[in-house]
């Protein structure tokens, strides 16, 4: 906070106050039009036509390339353009200011959508009538009751967190893990390091909502899916990088993992000759287990600005030390 | 509740309290134990071997055959092994006595998930990301907020009202269908006959959660289908024959359904030859998209004993007259 502060200091509430707009993967227009419906005077500019770079007060960029972030002297918040703040972190060019995250509740039904439809695609045993359905056979298989399905969701952040309450709303028995003691209703969290390998071994099926940091940069390796119940289902709805993708293959490969749905990967898109693609079981959607939504997210963006406007804390900010 | 009042006084609680148990799917013994857990004393008996069924109490069955009540002078109360309560209602062999179906929180767990799941699936573009993981090919589709997306649940009854009432939870836009004006939170009811084509044009997914009784009996045909908007995805989690399946056939071969999730046919098994197994636009279960749970029913229709012995109306029950 300490430097932030003095960050402050040094660029008091001023006359910069457009916001240069940075990504190659959203529209600018739906963007240009949601936050001006929150702040009708807001001087929106789309990158590269930056304008005078010192009337920049704020920038709301995905992914922005090394050195962005140099002209803009009298920056006085940095919004990334997503939940997953990987690309804002672990970086040296960053300004010393505040750092936020978008979060907005559609962003969050998004994810809730997906893991729930891929943890449940597992847990009715659906994996089989899509084959019987091919064979052309009616092939019953007598239902597991929800709560008899250990599922566990590996991260609690603000995503993870909605996602594993979710599950438990369902009726599965849910286990989250979390570096940080988190509290969340009707889930029962471990963080003791110690403990990773039991807490997977117990698992049916595996869900990993983990930010990518230094920690967790391929964190789920061949230990870990080695430690998993044979044939646990896996599923990745966070970032590619978390996972040995190697020793993912090898598991599925020879069963320990029962199968895999999975939204991210270490290439995206994933390259053409990639052996999950003709893998029977694995599940691939390309990266859009949860999107920001520009009408609903555009709220806090707006909130945001405000409140540095007026010399307070903006909303979901983040610890690019900490990496989320 | 006058014949039932009558029927009582005929057959006061007396030493008739054997059980009769009745199912062509269900294991005895899974009941027989759930049901020995609540009432340790109680005589459980497997049809054909009914013993002196004067000494029989109550029922509980699933599909029992036409004159299956007959022999059971003494019966005092008859449970449906199931939600639908179908082929107990429309019969003339029916006792005077209370005809009850079975509802277990795991039960409406199950449904829910069937039904979150089919929906989601369609609410996320799952078919076409998994025409494109047999292409081998990365095909983004931006993801459409769930709450531009309108849902709409025909029948809310105990299972129907649970599922609206999560689809509505998860951030869909639903509306719901009864022919009784119903309160389920989140949910816009509607039930004046003459909004019934209106209701379904509307809808980008529909979901059947109506029981079958003679007034939806093939509610769902030519003119239903036609009704709705073009390329609307559709559920059926309840009863085959709610359903015309020759209009529903048609109405998936020209688009103006865009994609089917069936978990229920007028013929179980779906015949061999059946056109639905070869449509790559419909997905099929073998009707189990919610099941009873014996341990988890168990605890309802020992309740029902209960209640019945000290005179008093039992859990669950229905009105055979009505269907549901």
């Amino acid at each position: 906070m300490t430097s932030i502060l003095k960050t402050m200091d040094r660029n008091p509430a001023s006359s910069a106050k457009a916001l240069v707009f940075y990504s190659e993967f959203d529209d600018p227009e739906e963007w240009r039009e949601a936050l001006q419906a929150e702040l009708p005077d807001l001087d929106f500019r789309v990158a590269p036509d930056i304008g005078d770079p010192q009337t920049v007060g704020y920038v709301l960029a995905w992914r922005p390339p090394q050195g962005f972030f140099a002209p803009f002297e009298n920056i006085k918040l940095v919004v990334n353009l997503g939940a997953g703040v990987d690309s804002l972190t672990g970086r040296d060019d960053l300004p010393e200011v505040p750092i936020c995250r978008l979060s907005d509740p559609g962003m969050v039904n998004l994810m809730r959508s997906y893991v729930l439809f891929a943890v449940t695609r597992y847990a009715r045993d659906m994996p089989d009538f899509e084959a019987a359905k091919r064979r052309g056979e009616w092939h019953y298989i007598h239902p597991t009751p929800l709560d008899k399905i250990k599922v566990g969701v590996l991260g609690l952040g603000a995503l993870g967190s909605a996602v594993a309450r979710s599950l438990a709303d369902l009726g599965f028995d849910v286990h989250g893990w979390d570096i940080l003691d988190k509290d969340v209703p009707g889930v029962r969290v471990e963080s003791d390091p110690a403990r990773w390998k039991p807490f997977l071994s117990e698992l049916d099926i595996v869900v990993n909502m983990m930010p990518l940091t230094a920690g967790t940069r391929g964190l789920l390796d061949k230990e870990a899916f080695a430690a998993m119940k044979k044939g646990a289902k896996f599923v990745n709805a966070s970032r590619g990088q978390v996972v040995d993708e190697e020793a993912l293959l090898d598991a599925l490969r020879t069963g320990q993992v029962g199968g895999a749905t999975l939204d991210v990967f270490w290439e995206e898109p994933l390259p053409k000759d990639h052996p999950f693609w003709e893998m029977e079981n694995v599940y691939i959607t390309p990266h859009l287990a949860s999107i920001t939504v520009p009408q609903a997210a555009a709220r806090d963006v707006a909130e945001s600005i405000r409140r540095i406007e007026e010399g307070e804390s903006p909303l979901h900010q983040i610890n690019p030390k900490a990496g989320f």
